[in-house]
């Protein structure tokens, strides 16, 4: 019998992407998808490629019935998930957020980066920082996981092997990474407009991103401990979807990093490491919930290059929800995501 | 048992949609894929979006044992599946062919517009036109199918209720229409560059281009043998993928235009009729094989305006190519098309 | 010595594009430009592509020294003109409104188009409609200049030799018109963002649009009051900037129409006659005051295709505003308007 | 009196960006545009926008004339201007090569990275790397220009600075740089069809780019012969025009990099230090040949992260060459070049 989901903040991309993902989904019921804004509308009449496949409208929150859901994904602006689980988890729902709020395991980094209080710091604790390839594990037994941000998913991915393996100083680190406009929401503002966008190439946030310290927070994990210093420098690209991260290391060892990247991801169904020499294609992803990779070390010096690609949308983010959804119950993890990427 | 499905010339952008649909088709077993010029190369080699999908190498046409297959489908330029095909019937295969060559029934014509001799007359009595939505009984007996063109396809779905129904003047029919650029293929062409064509919007082909005919034949016949006068303007816009398709009719009898076009394609499972008042984008067809249509009578006078979208790589090549090869093998229409739109 | 201009409203795109033109207009002083929400910024920090080429900063309306200006332009949003440019007009300011505000001879018909009551219908016959190509003459003596929409530029200079002369059915006009985005404007709306509007084509506005009203007018008005049918049905394209207009038009007369528009426009300084059988793309006038077109007849059948490409912030909006200028102050009519398109 | 110019090889984005430029300059008169394959048909044939802005046809070389030009351009293939410019330099004509033939002053690292013999290494030592924010002097008396790489002048300007100054780690440079098609030329190439290249991003060339031994020659001219690391990894992005670069230096010793920055490049004409904070967008110089630099230091840390943006079409390439020619023969450094960037 199909398990009961349902979405809280179902108007954004993250949320139309949880949609068409989880209306194809064999285990799964789509229960109720809330706005507060839009409620009786239905999803299909603003998202028009819903249309024969979602028949839901939006409801109000308090009226959706969320208790009786068996999950509940939270695609929601930060702060909003942290006001809300508490009570499903208490009435024993499991949550997935995507947003940021359990994302960081001390509440005093993450007020300072989020600037404001955090509601529930003693769920922090509980909450399973949602990488598979690194906690799938804990994700199986998780009531409350912690959806990874698009960019930490890339990045992480990129730097994991290199910093379990200890082959790189990784007081040194830097990502230079960039991503598609969709990365910024179905928010209506003049800095994501067409006609500011579209032709055009941009950094922003280098003086600090809210990805920053998620990131890091990551790697000193599996440095286990070590310090980690990286410098994450993020782009505005004419894109819909896709994020590519370039990430830079400096070797401490010898290595044969192709050998390392296919070692660590092997039997991995959602990540996908190139042969030696590639440079791999945010569009060879696209709609799908893989993550390409590609490691170099140019004219075979001490820098350690790594390519990695997502669609932001989907493992850096909806997909990303489906998989641990899929471990937390017990699903195939590929189920609802075996998806071909959508070329050209 | 699945069918044994052959892909003659897989390298252009028909080719790898096919293998996209057809990778997740449950009644199908890919048993070839030919390229000349790449046989031995792996197909996910030359589109890495297929890497964990598709494990066939392209392979020599002499030797990919098509006689072998139940289906064969022609991705190749025009001219070559006339070629072909007749030894493949011979053998017994089903052809689909998603170029032109068995399109137009009259081969006069057909040589006038394509520039070269038909290599095989005597079968385009044989061949039947894929528009399922007009030719579903002939398509279900068919050994060897006709795909039609992308423009045909959204323009005919747009013109046909209003021809059926007899209620508009077919002597004065506009169809002005926008294609994406994957509609020229992957061919390596100066105008289809990213900086040819990025911001960049144009007419082409106004004095004559060869979807007139074939829009032209399918209208003569819905409007059993009458005559037809269109007027068809294609233009480039820069879209990876979509058909937009603007039609304009002069309306000769009263019309409830937005009940004419539900009934007409009532139950049909790729044509959505929407709202009256709507107006579809492209996206909403996004990598999916549905046409979406409306209908329009700005200001109540006596001209339509029907709006006609599909995405042209799958409604529009692929995606009816396969709905056609479920009609001739009786599977279910829908098979491996069940696909939610990419949006964003 | 230079005249005197201000700007109201200096933050939208029609505003920054005046600043390019007027920055480089030898005979203009930038004197003025406003903003009451960014009063005291300096242009250039909103614009950085003005860094080095403007100085000025927002002001105030109230502060703005508008009645010491030779000449006012109004970038504003429709309904701000009418309330500000009878005081201007008193107090001998030359007034150029690139908004709606005194397009429409008829009060009650812009009253019904545009929701609101207007606020001085008595200027309105002083106006004089700014498109140089047919009211050049009056132009060099007003006052008060409608600057002409965007569309209605590009679909009348398409329609005009043709009404002109006589040679076409006036009663089934046909204008296919597509924008690039930045014709919405620099307002954070959500169906202009990035993700929304790339890769993605749509009609809008099937029902009715504000540019039918006006295109009709002047139509009219060539066709020397006779009645004038027309559709129009604009579409929004993933352009930054361009409009490429489809025109239709059922010939009644022999007529050779190539001939007819070169003799049109022979000497016109922003029309341009492509040679017979061309294709004008949207880019051959990116960023610069020109018009192309080209008349086609299909087949050499009696409908007339008529293609028309502009810019629309510079030909439909600033470039034409500084053309009406020229023509006003008596400079040369292509002081700051001598622009190379940039292509690619 | 105007000097006469000649451009050889002007079928592409160069060389038609050159004509823009020319085109416009008031000390120049354009003498002749050779091409073999286009001899005899005007140049506004293949690229309208220059329709009613230059009236040449591409001519032969042979019969160009180009012996009595006084400055001839060079907007070839690599390989191309080493076999002509010898006996245009005997004849007392002045040589801008556009292309790589001349930038390496190293005649065997040229052969190594561009995979031929150099036609006449003895011309090597006379050629003046055209970069005039260093070898503005030179460039005054240069008989032999070669006009620097589009990925070249971004990443020195960026890095100079800090590298004159001594206060980085020239071992530990990276260089992350983003270029739009148009980089790739008006070249007939799969990978660069729009269908491939929009909505996608990807890094190419990482184990080596031919612009990497380019920049390490000009960043170890400024370190005064100090050895300098470099790792250079480009990315193609879905622009028309623009180059982004990110680079990332260590400090070796404390810095005030937003003064360092200003105080070098106070004066500049084409090189735009922002304020503190600052994130350059490729559209805020798209069709100028300004550059835009901004300095940081995320979290006040000892990484410097500079963000350099150009037009690679104009800085990085057309109009650089045109500043260069303006030194050359002593007009005004911004003759030609006083361009408003085109936003949006």
């Amino acid at each position: 019998m199909a398990i009961r989901a349902g979405i809280v903040g179902g108007t954004g991309y993250t949320g139309v992407e949880l949609l068409r993902l989880l209306a194809r989904h064999s285990e799964v019921e789509l229960a109720a998808i809330t706005s507060r804004s839009d409620a009786g509308r239905p999803v299909s009449e603003m998202f028009p490629s819903l249309r024969g496949h979602v028949d839901l409208a939006f409801s109000d929150p308090a009226q959706a019935g969320l208790d009786d859901c068996d999950v509940v994904f939270f695609a929601t602006p930060n702060g909003i998930a942290m006001q809300q689980a508490p009570a499903l988890l208490d009435a024993g729902v499991r949550v997935i957020d995507l947003a940021a709020d359990f994302r960081l395991r001390d509440a005093s980094v993450w007020e300072a980066w989020y600037g404001m209080p955090h509601a529930c710091p003693g769920l922090l604790p509980t909450a399973v920082y949602g990488l598979p390839e690194v906690n799938r594990h804990k994700l199986r037994a998780a009531r409350l996981v912690a959806n990874p941000g698009c960019y930490p998913t890339a990045v992480q991915l990129g730097f994991i092997p290199l910093i379990e393996a200890g082959v790189v100083d990784p007081l040194t680190l830097i990502a230079d990474a960039k991503s598609g406009v969709s990365g910024a929401g179905r928010k209506a503002e003049v800095h994501a407009l067409f006609a500011e966008a579209a032709d055009n190439f941009k950094a922003y946030g280098v003086s600090g991103h809210r990805h920053l310290p998620e990131i890091r927070q990551g790697l000193v994990e599996v440095a286990e401990g070590g310090e980690v210093g990286l410098t994450f420098v993020p782009h505005l690209t004419p894109l819909i979807r896709g994020i590519h991260a370039t990430l830079y290391a400096r070797l401490v060892a010898d290595c044969d990093v192709q050998a390392l990247f296919e070692n660590r991801f092997r039997g991995e169904c959602f990540v996908d490491v190139l042969p030696a020499g590639s440079h791999p294609e945010t569009r060879s992803v696209r709609a799908s919930n893989t993550c390409r990779i590609a490691a170099h070390r140019p004219q075979g010096g001490d820098v350690v290059v790594v390519l990695s690609v997502i669609d932001n949308l989907v493992k850096g983010a909806a997909g990303q929800a489906v998989q641990n959804m899929n471990l937390m119950f017990g699903f195939d993890e590929t189920c609802g995501l075996e998806l071909v990427p959508v070329l050209p």
